[in-house]
């Protein structure tokens, strides 16, 4: 639905660009359609499902409940890197598009200035770089990005992904102080992230790209560096759209499941115990050499 | 000798095509040539070698042997799927070929609605969606989409991998009730997925592509829907040579070995419980932190 | 400072092309300024470190500490492969340069060539193909043909392969022997791989690429078996330059570090013996299933 307002002329664009609001709501890979949506539906899941036993204790502190394979998770992270820049590239129109290169360097860049910063943040607030929170700093760069990395110089994308890492790394510990167990960080890198990617593009875009884009009068989008206030407002409404309808469509959904499902939305506490593995798929991850080598 | 007999004129697609059996065999990357053949040096192999200690009961029943590192296997499933890109697509002439983007969405259909398929038929029939056969479902969707996929249109991709990971599932259960024992599932996907490969050319090739090939004088290789039912005999004729050639040749192989290897063609029974790491590579793939961490 | 020296006309490059000593230094895609001058690093780095605790004995003699996932290892070491394509072939100018394909190409024959190499030489000299030395052997195929890869003939690139897996063998137990400890090889690997890349440009090179390089008035860059030795004399003094002269620095740059840091070099013992995982990330890789997995 969000998808269909901005894309190829929906009223999210249309309107705002008729109402001069610079070029209207510009997201060219998806930082709002793809990833806030996202983080919103997962705020509203997280909610709804509530903590994992044992996250939090009486006194509302909280347990770390740690991955069981780090080096899984880092390889994740990178086959993440690595396709996102198909996702963010690839979104030009063609390979030989003028903003190809722009969009998958843009890219490099705010991945790896997330990385760092998020290494270097995380030391400074706990000491040690916790692999897990450098693996999110990068994914929130990557996730800022998508939205403006046609539109941005470099110098801004390396911004982008210092902001993004920051902000994202104190969006995590935001959430579990307020008793939301979130085991990955999605609201946090997805929407949160999402979000700093849709407004991006309202403060840091160029203008070297995007000429009449959704039949608006503009050379190029430009953000508020540039002289376009209107552009970030088109871009905090579509933020705003996006919380409120999918935030709503998020809950309803949610709810409705609690209400039809015989079982309701969450596992048995005896599932949850064993591992969902067993429960959900019929078999275990690591069986620990069992059978042949017992 | 598959392939001479197949690609650039051989006798198997030559003397079929003079016959006016449509364009003669045809097998655009290989789901013939390369799994069928495959998937029957299986056959003939694990009938060589016999099935795992353990793996059958006096009565015939079978035990799971379940595999160690579930994540792991997806993880190379979805190597595969990355890698059949190239393996299809790149198949045609040049990347600038009309039938390059036909190849590449065919093979993305064909293994997306295979692991689909898998999950919905494995849940139904043993209530749980077990990773390795949506695995398996997903490469048979990919094995079956190789010969047909620069000649078919998109939905009967999705029907070739519908059909394949429901076939494939089947022959798994198949084998293993005959006390043939395949680890991973090989003869299946491959032998199996491997002739509905072979055959859905001869069923669902719609014209567009092909002309003249092998020196035929048809406007494009058409399969039976399409009015042609030359070209699925001529399809039918190649996988039941590839069957006959090649089981005979992988049979007469093993046999050779096993009166010639003076270990015969298995390891010991020792090794095999201990695990063939050990005895074969010299090392363990994974010595619990032996070593400095005690 | 070395890729300043070679590439762009540095003065490695001109002054030796000046000389006449064929098309000077020339390194195309970096064995000696990238990995050499690593592998130069890696062996002042473990001479000022030192071995791990308990590699060697009091007699001389040393242990195995063995890694503990070599799935993950080897999987690792075919992302590099992977990696080194985009490495090799485009260090040419574009995608379009005629030696595009034949960097390509060679980089996948020294690397298939090396790997095959190390599987029959170390399993003739220990009984059994370790994976980590058949991973070392295919590395060491790739660094060796980084630098001559637009230069030579595939015929070349296998020789290339073949003689690199088996001297960086050699070399892995040479510096074993003399108490130098390089727990993945790097010295071996990326030094000696690296010095005989740069020479293999001075033996190998076809004379079909490169006019006019570095000023040069070669119409192509020839090594000894093309006859001129001239160029063997400059990537002799390309690869004695680097070891000179980045073996100095790192020397140096270890040495200052030991006097100025606190703590030294090295962990203390009891981090060592614990892992290092926890004191410097402050997380566990595998936490065995800890949380709500006990």
């Amino acid at each position: 639905m969000i998808a269909a307002w901005t894309w190829g002329g929906g009223w999210l664009a249309k309107t705002w660009s008729t109402m001069s609001l610079g070029a209207g709501y510009v997201d060219f890979a998806g930082s709002g359609v793809v990833h806030m949506v996202g983080g919103v539906a997962a705020l509203t899941g997280a909610l709804a499902i509530g903590p994992r036993l044992g996250k939090f204790n009486a006194d509302g502190s909280s347990n770390t409940i740690a991955g069981h394979h780090i080096p899984m998770a880092m390889l994740g992270t990178f086959i993440l890197l690595f396709g996102w820049f198909g996702f963010n590239a690839a979104s030009t129109f063609a390979a030989t598009d003028v903003q190809f290169a722009t969009a998958a360097t843009n890219t490099a860049i705010a991945g790896a200035f997330g990385a760092v910063a998020a290494m270097l943040y995380i030391t400074r607030k706990t000491g040690k770089p916790d692999p897990g929170m450098m693996a999110n700093g990068m994914l929130a760069g990557l996730v800022a990005i998508t939205a403006p990395c046609a539109f941005v110089s470099p110098w801004a994308a390396a911004v982008i992904g210092v902001v993004a890492a920051i902000i994202v790394i104190e969006a995590v510990y935001f959430f579990e102080r307020r008793g939301i167990d979130d085991p990955v960080g999605a609201i946090s890198v997805h929407g949160v992230g999402g979000l700093l990617g849709v407004l991006s593009v309202g403060i840091f875009a160029n203008g070297s790209y995007g000429a009449g884009w959704n039949g608006s009068s503009v050379e190029g989008v430009k953000g508020l560096l540039y002289g376009d206030a209107g552009q970030l407002g088109a871009q905090a409404l579509g933020g705003v759209t996006i919380l409120v309808v999918n935030g709503a469509l998020s809950a309803a959904f949610f709810a409705i499941q609690k209400k039809v499902l015989k079982k309701g939305l969450r596992s048995s506490a005896q599932d949850e115990l064993d591992g969902l593995d067993i429960a959900e798929m019929g078999v275990l991850a690591y069986p620990e050499f069992q059978g042949s080598h017992r």
